[in-house]
C-alpha cells in the first residue's frame, strides 16, 4: 500500500496499514534494525539513547524504595530452572541452550565441541538463579526485607517476533525481593506496580489501567501477576509492566528460610517485576503519526533539535556561532531533574531535509534559525505534538526561559490525548451479542491490512470462569487484560448471567 | 594459613598468601561471590555500585568523544564469526555455543530440544556482529567517523577462573569505529587509550604504563593492539584495558565500504577498545590491605559513612537526627562532578561492629557520632587511606567545608602510593642472569603461598624474536607486557646481543 494522496512522511499511514506503519516508523526514526540472528535486533543510537533515559528514570526510583543493583549470571542450569514446576513448564518451550563450550574444525566447517555435563539455559527470566543467592543472603529476619534490582538481557525463543514487542533478545529490569509476611509480599508488589504506573504515566505519557491478571495470564510460578495495560492507536492493549506476588512458591524452590523473632524457622515470601524495551514499542505505538515518532519529552534522547537554517555560504558563521550560544543558554534549564537536552545539527545538508529528519525521530521542539531570526532576536519553533507546518516565531528570552514549561505542555498534550483516545474507544459492554459486534473490525476497511481495527477496550462483568475466557481467546482472540483495580460493583456476566464484582477489561493485545 | 598474631581484620594477610587473601577481601567487602554456574560470579551491590561509578564516569568520557550506545545482539552466528579468520581462530577454542531452543521432557528428563539449523556462539566480543550492522552504515565518506560504544555481558570459556580477574561471564563497554583513512584509525585506537589511562588514573588511582603489545600478545585479528598495564601488589601485571587497531581486516570480513570525496570505494579501517569488570580486581589488588578493601573515592558507592555511636537508647533519636542533618550537609557538597554520596549506618549492632564492616568495604571516610561529638560539635574521623585506629576529631563546620578536599586527599594518596609500590618493584635489567633472578622468589618465602612474589617488572631492551619471548614465557612464566610509548633510547638485548630501539616491560602477568 502506497499513500500518494496525503502529504506524510511515513508510507503507509496508520489507517492504511498499522503493522508496517510500526515497521516504518522505527526505520524512519531510526531506532533499531533486525539483525542477521533470528528475532535479534540492533538497537540504534537514537533508540538506546530512549532506553537510557528511561533506565535512569526507573532506576532513581527503584533506589527510592530501596532497592540496590547487583548481577547474576546469565546462565542457568536445567536443573536449577527444574526447582519450580510451573515456572519451568512455562519456559522450556522457549529457550535458548548452551551445550558445549567450545568450537572445533571438522571436515573444514567450525562444529560445536566440548559437550557440557549438564545443559545451560540463557536466562528467560531470573527467578531460579536469584532465589539461589536469595537463600544465602536471607538467615533472619533482620535480613528482610531484601530489595535487588538487575538490569540485564533476557532470551525468549519467540516463534513470531517483531521489533521491541516481542524479540528473541531484549533488554529489560528485573527487581526481586524477600519479605517477611504474606502481607508484606502483597503491599511491596502493588508497591513497585505503582512505580511502574507513575513512570509510564509521568514519564512516557502513556495513561495505564492497573490491574489484576486472570489465573491463565498469570506469571507461571506465581500466586498473583498485577499489570499496567495501556492502549495502543490500533486500539489493542499492550501490557506494559507486570509485578508478581509469587507466595513462598519460589522459596521452597530454593529452601529461602528465616528465623523470625520468636527463632521460628520460616519460608520467606518472595516477589519480582519488570520492564523491558517493549516499551518502546508501547511509546511508538501510543504517540506516533503519519509523519513518524514522537518521544515523549521526559525520555527523549534530545529535547530540542536546533536547525541553523543557512541559504548564503557567508552567514554560516555567524548563525552557527548564535546557534551554539543558543545551545548552551537552553542547556543551563532544567526539566524534569536535569539539564535540557539540546542538539545542534550542523550537518552540512538542507534545512527543510534536516527538520524533516528531527519530525520523523520525533524531537519534542525544533528551533530553525537563519539570519532573520537573529536579527529578529527570535527562534522558528516546532512542536512534535502539532502539525509540521503550525511553527511560529518566540521572542529569544521569552523562549529560553518558558523551555521546562513547553516541555511539559508537551507531555501533558501526549498523555491528555492518549486519555482521550482510550475514553474514546473503550466502552461498557453488557450483551454478548454487542461484545462480538464490538470486535469484529468493520467490512469498510481496507482490505489489505493484516491486522483490522475493531472497536477497543470492552469492559464486561465476568463471572471468571477459565473455560469461557479461553474459549473467547479461541473465537475472537480477545483476552481480559486485567481485573481493574476498582471498587465493587456488582452486575451480571453477559455471557453467563451469573453474579460478577465488577467489570473486567476485555481487549486483543499485542 | 592463619594469621593470629596480626591484628588484622582480613586472614590471611597479603604476606602470608596473596591468593587466598584477594578472595577474602571480596567477600569480607561483600563485593561478589561464586555461583552454581561453572566460573560465573554473583556481583553484589558493592561490587556492583563500584561498577556503576565505573560505567558512569567512562560513559561520559566516551560521549565527550563522540561515542553513541547501542546495543547489538548477544548471539553470534558461527558463520559471522569465521569471516576473519584469525578472529575465529583465538576464540573459538573457549565460547558457549546455543545449539537448541527448547527443552523437552524425556524419560522423566529434561533434555535440549529443538536444534538449530546454524549453532550461534554466545559473544567473546562483538567485532563481527558489529561489523556486519556498519556495512550497512556506512555508504560514504560523509558517514565517517562512524563511533559506536556498547555496555554488554560477553561469556569466554575460560578454564581456569578468578573472580573479577577471569570469569566465564563478565560486563564490559566496548567501543567500536570505522575511520577513513590508516592515520584516523591509529590515532583514534591512541586517543581512547589515553581516555582508559585517564580514567584509570584519576579515577581508579591506579597508575598505568601504556604502550604497545608484542605481536604475541595481539588481539586476535589486530593489526595492533595498545595497552595500559598496572602493576598488584604482588609484583604481577595486570592488563587494565586495552584498544586495537584493526587495520581494514575486519572491514574486508564484514564489507564496510564507503565512497571517498572523489567518488573511489573503498574499505573503512576499523578499531575497537574495550574495558571490564576486571578493573574491580585491579582496584582490589593495588590499594587494598590487611583490613579489607579500600575504594578509591571518585567511584566508591558510599564516599563518606557516617556511624552513629549509641551506648544509652534515650540519646538513640537525638544522635540519629544530628546524623541525618550531617547526611544533607554532606550531600549538598560536590566531588568529581556529583554530590557526595553519603550513608548513614543506623542498624541496630554495636558501634565498632560497624566501624569494621566499614573499613573492611574500604568506604573512604568514615564518621563516628556519639552524644560527646554532638556536645563539641565535631565528628571522630578515620580516612581508610590510614590505620584503622588513626582517628581525629574535626570541628563539623570545618570537616563539612573540607569534605571535597579529604576524598582528593585520599585519591591522591592512594595513588601516590602505588605508584611508588610501582617504582620500588621496577627495576631496569641489562643482564640474562639478573633478569632470571629476577623473576625467581627468594626461598624465604611461605612456602604454602602458591603465588610467592618475585621482584616485579624488569625493563630490558629486547631485539623483539617471537620465539625467545615464547621461550621465556615457558621458562619463567613472563612475557612482555608491552613496548612503552617512549622515545628511542637504542641499546643492546641482553638475551641475544642484538641491537635494540628501547626497552620493554616484562613481568609475569594475571
Amino acid at each position: 500500500m502506497t499513500n500518494a494522496k496525503a502529504e506524510t512522511a511515513i508510507t503507509p499511514t496508520r489507517a492504511d496499514n498499522y503493522a508496517d506503519w510500526y515497521l516504518e516508523v522505527i526505520k524512519a526514526a531510526d531506532l533499531a534494525e533486525t539483525s542477521s540472528v533470528k528475532g535479534c535486533m540492533v538497537i540504534k543510537p537514537w533508540g538506546y539513547g530512549l532506553w537510557e533515559n528511561m533506565q535512569r528514570a526507573l532506576d532513581g526510583m527503584f533506589k527510592v524504595n530501596g532497592y540496590a543493583n547487583a548481577y547474576f549470571p546469565l546462565f542457568i542450569p536445567v536443573s536449577l530452572l527444574e526447582k519450580e514446576a510451573a515456572h519451568v513448564e512455562g519456559f522450556a518451550k522457549e529457550c535458548a541452550v548452551v551445550t558445549h563450550h567450545r568450537l572445533e574444525a571438522r571436515n573444514g566447517k567450525l562444529v560445536p565441541a566440548g559437550e557440557l555435563e549438564e545443559p545451560l539455559v540463557v536466562r528467560p527470566t531470573s527467578e531460579t538463579i536469584i532465589g539461589e543467592s536469595f537463600a544465602k543472603w536471607v538467615q533472619s529476619y533482620r535480613d528482610l526485607p531484601l530489595r535487588i534490582n538487575q538490569w540485564a538481557n533476557i532470551v525468549r525463543w519467540e516463534m513470531r517476533t517483531r521489533m521491541f514487542l516481542r524479540t528473541t533478545e531484549f533488554l529489560w529490569q528485573e527487581g526481586h525481593s524477600a519479605l517477611a509476611t504474606a502481607q508484606d509480599v502483597d503491599a511491596e508488589a502493588m508497591q513497585m506496580l505503582g512505580v511502574y504506573a507513575d513512570f509510564t504515566e509521568n514519564w512516557m505519557a502513556i495513561p495505564v489501567i492497573r490491574g489484576e491478571k486472570t489465573e491463565g495470564e498469570r506469571f507461571p510460578g506465581a500466586i498473583r501477576t498485577y499489570c499496567i495495560e495501556a492502549m495502543m492507536q490500533d486500539h489493542k492493549a499492550l501490557q506494559a509492566g507486570t509485578s508478581h506476588n509469587l507466595g513462598q512458591n519460589f522459596a521452597r524452590a530454593a529452601g529461602i528460610q528465616f528465623q523470625d523473632e520468636k527463632g521460628a524457622l520460616g519460608h520467606a515470601w518472595t516477589m519480582s517485576f519488570g520492564m523491558s524495551t517493549r516499551m518502546i514499542g508501547a511509546a511508538i505505538m501510543t504517540h506516533s503519526d503519519d509523519d513518524g515518532l514522537v518521544c515523549p519529552p521526559k525520555v527523549a534522547p534530545h529535547q530540542v533539535v536546533i536547525i541553523p537554517v543557512i541559504q548564503k555560504p557567508e552567514v554560516r558563521q555567524q548563525v552557527l556561532d548564535w546557534c551554539t550560544q543558543l545551545k548552551r543558554d537552553i542547556e543551563a534549564q532544567s526539566f524534569a531533574g536535569a539539564p535540557v537536552r539540546v542538539h545542534l545539527d550542523a550537518r552540512d545538508v538542507q534545512g527543510s531535509k534536516k527538520v524533516w529528519d528531527w519530525i520523523k525521530k520525533g524531537a519534542p521542539i525544533r528551533l530553525e534559525v537563519g539570519p532573520k531570526d537573529i536579527e529578529k532576536d527570535a527562534v522558528f519553533m516546532g512542536r512534535r505534538d502539532r502539525k509540521p507546518r503550525d511553527k511560529q516565531s518566540v521572542a529569544r528570552g521569552e523562549f529560553l526561559a518558558g523551555v521546562p514549561a513547553t516541555l511539559q505542555s508537551i507531555h501533558d498534550a501526549l498523555l491528555e490525548r492518549a486519555s482521550a483516545f482510550r475514553a474514546e474507544h473503550t466502552r461498557n459492554i453488557d450483551s454478548r451479542d454487542e461484545f462480538y459486534a464490538w470486535f469484529t473490525p468493520p467490512a469498510t476497511r481496507n482490505p489489505n491490512d493484516p491486522t483490522p481495527i475493531h472497536g477497543g477496550f470492552a469492559m464486561t462483568h465476568f463471572s471468571g470462569d477459565p473455560a469461557l475466557e479461553a474459549q473467547i481467546k479461541d473465537e475472537l482472540g480477545v483476552t481480559v487484560r486485567c481485573i481493574p483495580f476498582a471498587p465493587d460493583e456488582p452486575g451480571t456476566c453477559p455471557f453467563t448471567g451469573r453474579p460478577s464484582a465488577k467489570r473486567v477489561v476485555w481487549a486483543k493485545s499485542y
